[in-house]
């Protein structure tokens, strides 16, 4: 095989698969299964995408099963698609190829808290959630947050943030080393607990966001950050989603360290306001929330209210308790059902892109009048403090007409972004379902160049195949 | 060549240099000289380094006149060395086997500066200052500031910081993509004006700290940040280098959004009270900045200033007016000039390494202790809310006893480092001097992963060749 050899994208052959399925059965035991309903969960589930299912499930617990997974996968050329918890919206954990499907969900220890340091070793398979419970008695938390309760690794692998990365940043700026598993079985660790180096190439960042394609992390150094002293968080309504924008620009112009600030529009306050129990008016919505000390969140949430005033939003009502606080935001976290229930029976197909924020008003008008004239129902909601929004098509699977009209919907979001200089995925990552733009957003050239990282690294494509670059 | 062969290092032939001289010469015309002084001029001179010229040096004007200086001189397998400024510290600029030095420095224009986006695009010969200047009537600036007047494809080159990475991140934070020429000529455009991408492998954080072996940097898109409504700087004095860690260890747990803070030991202290005409204390010291608002800012540093007192440190002097805060921030970026003060005629060797801060005040205590056991002199000064300190050796080169004893106490330095889960460079990067310790540091199995996307991107080896990953 040359340098310049496409990555192979085959079956492997049923001999390969047996031969694979059957050392697995020997060293794993029970913690390998093909049972057709395990393998289904396995598939993509939670947005609407073809299911495609791996031909065995194997649960390892330990970075060394890993390896020995990954070795005998790479003896046989047979596929390997990593497996977090299944919360990922692009299609990254199908099997299009069929192969082995490696669910670190055995793998969820917190190995180590450094509250001296602000940060903490744990294996990739942990969730936000259980890590933060752990956390609060030592006055630490991890601040990303993806709708989802997601595993570490999958939110490394798909680069994801949440409504703190505008504060807080993403994955990206969250993980200061990991420990991976590479294609030809290496056992690699990256970075230091050190909080920077310029020691070499950047094999951390390379690996976030490589969606599983160039190896399985097992684990991760996360930088943590202490619970505020005092938060104040709260909910101004405005008459458009121009105005929205225009204030979230101002806040983050005039240095204001916002913490979060999301827009939900019309129709999600909508949906959010029958879901939640709510009765907020049923205009364009920003969810703000401040960190710091009593007397600093109270001039950040006074500062915001007269930005907010300034572009015709409403009285801005906030508070510092917990109670006034915990409402909004949970409404603002069970979004993605309360759109659900605008049109029962309908599969959701979520989809996001991110642009300089600039351009978000602009971009967000633009997207619901193509919405309305598509046919759509698709309500939106954004961490607007990064031009980052999202679209949650609602659709029916079966009707091929609508999902050909999403489908182009997508299409032309996607441009739209483009064209202002934005990115076809601000924290969802590109999966099966974005593949399609990545030459038109990084040219031929830079594709080419990511095709060949992923040659130099993976030379058999055996790692999650069918995936980002594969198109 | 199959896909492991090593990376060749070899000097030109005779033909293919002038080959390249000649077809340079007849493109660039007098923006390509042969010239020794200007060839001297673009080898390792900052800090004492063996000199390796280059054969020529070539300065371009554009990407597309990079890229025909790149296609040529991978036509006839000749080495490039991208060059700045030449303020690098660990001979990235040296040419060990000759070769064309690129000087950027013409290459030094503001693109564009997106106020509302808070961010600019320049090409890669800007220096900081220059850029700086420039934001200042716009309410931005360009946070980043290692010692030197940098340029900007350099201190991306090298993954820089400087004293304000404690709260606005290094160069792998502030840039959001770039305009790169591979090693094979194609022109690359990575990242996008978004604040945050899902989009594929990051190639951005792969050409930042890659030190000019995976191509030259032409462009760069940068995060600005607004100028602070306030800043409040002071200093305080403690009576051991512990007392003055352990000050900073429990600002940063506390959550204080420090903005600088940076230690002097007592040997800087003297270096600095003679050179920048001070009578500070000759105890170890610390420089404090907070930005905010007036008030947040008085908020700071009166925490900060209890802080001190309950670590042993002397009365917190602070002030908001800019003379009283200039005076002393002058003298930290003096430090190196006034370090040399210490011994006349000296070579000044500056190495720097970071730890996690729980482990700071043990590495510089043991460190100081190791420096007088060596029988050397060097002052230490460290960007201490990132764990990163430096030393700079006084030697004199001529006395070869003296250059061995440095590099013994460099190499147990840099291993006692990595003991404490830190790394051999914070910022200033491996160029010829760290590159025996990266193994040490990542591992065999990840410095393959690197040598293999080194040869994935760059299979003739002529990027940059002979460092970082070249021991």
């Amino acid at each position: 095989m040359t340098a310049h050899a496409p990555v192979p994208l085959t079956r492997p052959t049923p001999d390969a698969l047996a031969a694979v399925v059957a050392g697995l059965a020997e060293r794993f035991g029970t913690r390998l299964s093909t049972a057709e309903a395990l393998r289904a969960q396995h598939a993509s589930t939670l947005t609407w995408a073809p299911s495609q299912p791996p031909d065995a499930v194997v649960f390892p617990h330990t970075t060394e099963e890993v390896q020995t997974i990954v070795r005998l996968c790479a003896e046989h050329r047979v596929p390997v698609i990593p497996f977090g918890t299944g919360s990922s919206l692009e299609g990254h954990v199908n099997a299009p190829l069929g192969g082995i499907s490696v669910d670190l969900s055995g793998m969820n220890r917190i190995l180590a808290v450094h509250t001296e340091d602000l940060d903490c070793v744990v294996e990739a398979g942990l969730t936000r959630k259980a890590l933060n419970l752990s956390l609060r008695d030592q006055g630490l938390f991890f601040p990303i947050d993806p709708g989802a309760d997601a595993s570490f690794g999958g939110m490394a692998s798909t680069r994801a943030s949440g409504t703190n990365a505008v504060r807080y940043g993403t994955m990206r700026d969250a993980v200061l080393g990991l420990t991976a598993v590479l294609p030809g079985g290496e056992i690699v660790r990256t970075g230091s607990r050190a909080r920077k180096s310029a020691a070499g190439y950047d094999l951390t960042r390379l690996l976030v966001g490589a969606e599983g394609t160039l190896g399985i992390i097992t684990e991760l150094s996360l930088r943590l950050s202490g619970i505020p002293e005092a938060t104040a968080a709260g909910h101004c309504s405005f008459p458009s989603v121009k105005a929205a924008c225009d204030a979230t620009i101002l806040t983050i112009q005039s240095g204001l360290p916002v913490a979060r600030i999301e827009l939900l529009d019309a129709v999600q306050v909508r949906a959010s306001n029958a879901y939640s129990k709510l009765a907020l008016p049923e205009t364009p919505l920003l969810l703000v929330e401040f960190h710091g000390t009593e007397a600093s969140v109270r001039e950040q949430a006074e500062r915001f209210g007269e930005i907010a005033a300034g572009e015709g939003g409403g009285a801005f009502a906030w508070a510092t308790e917990a109670e006034a606080r915990t409402r909004l935001w949970q409404a603002r976290h069970d979004a993605y059902w309360a759109a659900l229930g605008l049109r029962p029976g309908a599969r959701a197909v979520a989809t996001d892109v991110c642009v300089p924020i600039s351009r978000l008003a602009d971009c967000v008008a633009e997207t619901q009048r193509d919405i309305v004239a598509s046919g759509l129902l698709a309500p939106i909601v954004g961490h607007v403090g990064d031009g980052n929004f999202h679209a949650q098509l609602l659709v029916d699977p079966e009707d091929t007409a609508e999902v050909a009209r999403a489908t182009g919907f997508i299409d032309r979001l996607v441009a739209r972004a483009l064209a202002m200089e934005g990115t076809c995925t601000g924290e969802h990552g590109v999966g099966q379902k974005k593949m399609r733009f990545l030459e038109a957003e990084h040219g031929a050239d830079a594709l080419a160049a990511m095709r060949a990282l992923k040659r130099a690294l993976d030379p058999l494509g055996i790692m999650n195949p069918g995936k980002m670059l594969a198109a």
